[in-house]
């Protein structure tokens, strides 16, 4: 597979540099509730899945040509984007649960999560076509990862079965032209970092559409104290769901904004990656997994056929259960004390979907397709109409 | 177990007659929409399960004290609902699915459901403790209505393995008294009928509790006509939620109305019965089923951890298909087309269960406990005050 | 539903107790290894299920008739058997998981045990037609039991799901007689007991059919130190299979003793129940039920359409789990150390499938069908003819 | 990742032939049954997977140095197969569905077919590491395949969830040395052909351990007649089990031949492929896949815990189904005509992993271990002291 096309190399690694600016992770940009969105809950500090301890998150945003559909360029509006649950310490693996609402799409590794309870390294999201070489990739990042002479031959283990999962940015991205490489998967990785996470189009969600507007990578948190003090951080690829079903706070934002814009007829999916600090067993991973589409469907979207929604979630407690010498003591949180972390991952997760849609801008793609950000100021006025707009919006 | 305290038996059936009554089949009530609630879709005639044809349902309410609480009587606020997918022909299993969002409670057939494809029977709502007897009963009826020499013994099949669900009344009634007996089963049988369908303080709905409102049963439909013409009809048993989560056409209604009436913490449950005569094999209906928790999530629970969130769907069409000998030519809608059934299964699911919520009336059950029907003008004003009330409401 | 048929009753309880005597726990019998039948790996001091500590079983034997048809008395051969996995302490739930390897059959209590990781309470198994009156007496028994105020209102939840599984023995039974009532429901419950564990014709087992044999009830267990030193015990209902997969320790017995006796048509079921001390969570005890499945399969079914093949497995560890408050600490095996975990559960369950028909006697049942127990001298020259007799026996 | 060591490639090229030769599809070899072990029922014409009418199958073998570990070449023992339900159109999607014994393995596309109900394309096998090769190569060979202008634009959904599953084989191979390239899954996939299929130390296959001897590619078939005629076929990747569980006719073979070769402690996976001529809708194929686990636990594994077994089976018939226009009318076998496709899976997976065993041929493989194939002439003894010596053998 030659690439002569991307050549000169060194001007579209310039154009990767302005597009990391342009879409990426310096500017600030404001988010669903500064904008007067209402929400309940607490969120965290970053309102981002980083809120949860140890929990890192780095993009790579392929962007070709500047974001202008330039002549014998191909059109790349595609990327990778990276969660580490333990930052770049793989050999811990951690307790996860998955579920699927409507499982149109792929998600790598997750035989052995339901089988085993564990994830056992970073998890990965991209593009659909993209899975096979972020899936090598990631396996090779994990093998050079291992250190140490731990009690377990861990690396043995390691790169087998990763979690990689996708959308499909066919809409926007020359996604036939398998434009995500081992390198951009390492960079995405190596780039990971707690703290402030980059929303919009970038990462895995940079070709991205949700309700016929331009979607891509969000994020939100909540924090609960009974039980706790916990976090619950969610972070979502959303491609979802038709205009007309899209609601925001509960107003029927897409039946007041009804051109649409594309012919996706909900064919796009949703990755929904949740995770906490509370000690949960796999069960009840898989419990607040199957939350994941409460809130979701408190977006408006009815999951399409075409749809891969699917769910993932893990908590970063208990971190030497794998590694135990045959027996291991966890803790867990009990079922009746379980409500506020079902609460959080409900609202987090409607929060992470808005703010993607929020955070993403417009982009003209593949085809010369143009995909519109949902008009702020628009917004505004409807959510005013439906009286749920929070004047001033809500700092987070 | 004697029951002397139920004598005399006469007066208690004039009761029954009265609690028939007031309770009952008969009374014109408003119904969510005519109240002026917005919501999506095209209802059939009924805007009841009962639109898709051939299906059949019957109520017994159990009401011992004509809505009094009285002195050495037992406080019975329960009953039975019977959801016949075929009338009363119960020799002719067809396609089925189901789906739990929560799973803190008991649906028994399942298993085989699954595994085979089939749902072989009435479908039976009731409370907790009267799965057992509901279960003896439905069988014995089963048995009583094969007649005729089959080509295949279906009659040896058919008791076997019934599907009973359950939600829990004992906030209201004395569930420990194990009121709900083989005659009242029957009775639901033997008097369901097509048309018009109960809501409110009626069947298995009668003692239900739903967001700290009184609940019950409810029921609603929704006509499609590509792939069609097709109905999807639901029934609920709508025992679930906080009243702080309660969301009605997207308005935060239980923030609105924050007096809290009971102390169940959302520990109730739902039943959720998905009727269609699309023809839908066994695991197209397990995907409508999972699209009865997005509809749901749209009244804004969050699924609390004792809630028995558990969903079944089944097709009328294809009727045949058991009993062929040997294979069974059968029709499919294309995955393709699966969409506007989905759509119409979360729109129908979220007005069945306001539907309940609004046929519902205040009542005082066990220890004298009084749980408050929702406010109807109240409700309209605050859906006035988000600019969601549809004035004059919308006619089923 | 009148019972004067069962006049004079007193006759009939004599019969009972001569059952009892016949069939029940008293006499020594030879177990399947007394026979030479060769199994790997060591069992507990009872070879049985209550090997495991605080596990309890009992049984109520159904045989009105002292074993004989007789004219105006309905033939019954039914029973129900109780596994307590704590004894009488019906208050402390314990990680539980479930698996269906062919699900035409009942399991109530499932659908919790999947989303909550906990069992409740006594595991009940009875005929097909009695998991109705079984799970109505189980929750009255249940709520008896509960005493005290313990920090949480459990006794309130206790009674709702509880588990009653079934096996169809209508080929010997009157089973639309529903002869089990509540009173045998109790009796298995409070007569249950450690040690000594009748099988063949007892309990839910009385009128089960094995490989066209008779079979019933069987047990087993194993023992391991590492991870260790844990027990396996299996208890099942054996009602599966055709006698011409029969294979007992890898010989094809089935077509060695090629008659005919039942025309089942491998329509019956296998409920196997597997105990353990060994501490895991509820997804490893799920995976501990899946292996039921290679047990079984190596007494050579094919699993047939008609077979309920459903399998329960708990731990009596981490009793506390479910009452702790906000949190509990709970050990798990790890994953690496489960292989001794799942050799002891695939040899327990084959052993007790097997002990199942070599326990069982021949029973005339409704109808006057006789089926005739597996003649124990053919086997053993069946084994010697392929070289497996293990000459002189295996104690256990 | 540099690769120069590879050269000179013409002569790799030559080891590649060779290895062909030597290891691949020419040379005929007894099969299991030739050598006198007994089986049940009737095989098809090649007693492969390839009887059942569409399928093909191909292999691509990778063994870098002729067989033998050179200094400064990487040992390469590795591979793919290929299974392709409907030769090379790649554009007819068929009934499909899957299970897991024990989940420790990948394959991708399970969450889409479980959804679904339908396979899109090849089935490919290759190691764990190559999985993601395999999958970019599958999708850019499926987009390369889609011709003409079918009514529905299937190219566009085709190449995105394709089905790649894994088993490891690092104990031969030099895993890490990702060897499959993109090329080599080509070659599979257009090499494939219906008839003889090469089994043994093939394609994924190569460098596979099975019960502690050489394992790899192994398949067999049964026709049935009734429901039918209908052919079963079935194909394994088999690197399974500990020598101790081997059990071959129900003969303990392992412990009669206790020398342990290899370290793996049961660390190996198998995955196992059930095609099917019959009309099956998916739940009913998923009920196909699950007794896998059966014909598996015949040849006395345990399934342990570090093993992916993985199934999945897919039915040729209605492949009409998914391209029909709104509606499709498909063919079913009634469930009670189950219970022949039933045995024909449980016996022909049996078959299929014993033949594995017996066409492997002895390896040396990395770090210069070697992994003995099973002795033919002794495994007929030990067969014999059992009496289960077939004498001549049984042809196919």
């Amino acid at each position: 597979m030659t690439m002569r096309y991307w050549l000169p190399s060194k001007i579209l690694a310039m154009f990767f540099a302005l597009a990391t600016i342009a879409f990426g992770a310096d500017k600030p940009k404001p988010r669903a509730r500064d904008l007067g969105i209402p929400f309940s809950g607490t969120p965290g500090k970053f309102n981002a899945i980083t809120d949860v301890r140890g929990v890192e998150v780095g993009h790579t945003t392929l962007i070709s040509d500047g974001g202008k559909v330039l002549p014998g360029v191909p059109t790349v509006r595609t990327g990778v984007t990276a969660v580490l649950p333990n930052g770049k310490h793989c050999d811990t693996p951690i307790f996860a649960g998955w579920s699927s609402l409507n499982g149109n799409g792929e998600m790598t590794g997750t035989t052995w999560i339901e089988e085993g309870g564990f994830l056992e390294g970073p998890v990965m999201i991209t593009n659909t076509l993209s899975v096979g070489t972020v899936r090598d990739a990631v396996i090779k990042w994990g093998l050079r990862q291992i250190h140490g002479p731990g009690p377990k031959k861990f690396g043995e283990d390691w790169g087998g079965l990763p979690v990689v999962a996708e959308t499909d940015d066919s809409d926007l991205n020359d996604i036939r032209g398998f434009h995500v490489k081992e390198k951009n998967v390492f960079r995405a990785l190596d780039s990971a970092a707690s703290g402030f996470v980059a929303e919009g189009n970038v990462g895995g969600g940079t070709g991205m559409i949700c309700y016929d507007f331009k979607g891509g990578i969000g994020t939100a948190s909540r924090t609960i104290q009974d039980p706790g003090p916990y976090t619950i951080g969610v972070l979502v690829q959303a491609n979802q769901g038709e205009r007309k079903h899209l609601m925001i706070a509960g107003v029927p934002v897409g039946r007041e904004m009804p051109e649409k814009l594309t012919n996706k007829g909900g064919k796009g999916s949703i990755i929904i990656i949740v995770a906490t600090d509370a000690p949960l067993l796999p069960h009840q991973l898989k419990r607040l997994a199957r939350r994941a589409a409460s809130g979701l469907a408190r977006t408006g979207t009815i999951s399409h056929d075409g749809s891969g929604e699917i769910f993932l979630s893990f908590s970063v407690a208990n971190g030497g259960a794998y590694q135990a010498q045959g027996h291991a003591g966890v803790l867990m949180v009990t079922n009746d004390k379980m409500n506020p972390l079902f609460e959080a991952t409900v609202e987090a997760v409607e929060e992470a979907i808005i703010n993607a849609l929020i955070a993403a801008e417009t982009m003209t793609g593949i085809n010369g397709r143009t995909v519109a950000a949902i008009p702020h100021h628009e917004l505004r006025e409807i959510l005013k109409k439906y009286n749920r707009l929070q004047e001033g919006g809500v700092k987070h």
